[in-house]
């Protein structure tokens, strides 16, 4: 930490590796909001988060964020700022590609919209659910797309239909003017580029805790 | 690949990056059950998943699987290793803790459950939650927790509550005796050594794909 005053806060590609270690500091310090707590040191952070405090001080430097000496980081001042860089704060239109079981739930869950996700609108090969609403938002056929795209200022497409229909969906969106395609399905797949991809395979994180619990009972016996 | 004899499936603590890809393999392979096609080359995963094929020969001896020169990998054979080995044909009893939009979300996602994912019941605050069903799991009052884990055989515990109370909960799935937790919020939380613990903050993905984003529109400009 040191007293420099703070530099530009332009959008730049950061590292992976940063950028999911952000949203840690962003909802911790968002549990810290109270008067009676104005700054925090990166040893505290550090200490809730188990990351190393040196880490903390230059993941936070890549925001032009620098901590007082002996003091730290003006907590709500951190919180904004963090809020502004991850887009937290910004409403990004998103289209849900595939609303059955994981899908509706997605949309049903107001913690996204929370961190800037706003789904508006839902596309589904299933003829029972088209013109149907899912909390609100409405279900189009998927030839329905690429006007919703343009009508609705879709960037994000969610990717939720079964696996192996996860790369068609993805072409489609792709053609469709999509910009950033969430894959929720566990199946890898290929944007052009230009395309933002980011896999969340949910159940990639069940087989590494089977594996890890799996060995556990093992070592034990 | 050579025509060398399998050998062990003993659970091996496998390295991370190995676990997250084998889902892959299964969710490739298990698209492909045609009577058609019976064998698959590394060099066609590799195609199709975007992943080295040596990596993918390397991942898959782990499991004591080689494929035969010049054929590949009988698919059926290579499905069911997988399944069998990444522990999604068996039953994990599981209990979601939150009940809210997102904890019900899961409990209504039929995929987990295709993944061995068994979730038994339900913990919540609220007391218009205690006693209810969501999709036919029953919620109870947080203070159940230890003798729910025991009755129902449970190991593993869903964090789908409030950022600001995923530590309090995790030490008292500690206490209760689960032996993994898979965190949904986005913090970062502690647990005593010998407990599992699995972070998919499905936010911080968000950040990744919201800087993407940004980046992508400025090089445009």
């Amino acid at each position: 930490m040191n007293d420099k005053a703070t530099t530009t806060r332009t959008p730049v590609l950061l590292p992976e590796p940063t950028l999911r270690r952000l949203p840690w500091y962003f909802a911790y310090v968002s549990t810290l909001r109270t008067p009676e707590v104005e700054y925090i040191s990166s040893t505290r952070i550090a200490e809730a988060l188990d990351v190393d405090p040196s880490q903390i001080a230059k993941d936070l430097s890549f925001l032009g964020i620098r901590g007082k000496t002996r003091i730290g980081y003006q907590i709500e001042e951190l919180r904004q700022a963090l809020n502004d860089y991850l887009g937290f704060g910004q409403r990004h239109n998103a289209i849900m590609m595939g609303t059955g079981s994981l899908g509706a739930a997605l949309i049903a869950d107001s913690g996204l919209q929370r961190y800037g996700l706003n789904i508006v609108a839902g596309i589904d090969i299933n003829p029972t659910l088209i013109g149907s609403r899912i909390g609100g938002v409405e279900i189009y056929a998927p030839d329905r797309l690429e006007s919703l795209v343009q009508e609705l200022s879709i960037k994000i497409g969610i990717i939720a239909v079964p696996v192996e229909s996860a790369q068609d969906i993805a072409d489609l969106a792709a053609r469709s003017g999509i910009k950033a395609i969430w894959n929720f399905t566990p199946s890898r797949i290929r944007v052009p580029e230009g395309v933002v991809i980011s896999n969340t395979s949910i159940y990639s994180h069940l087989a590494v805790m089977y594996n890890r619990l799996a060995t556990i009972s093992d070592s034990k016996r």
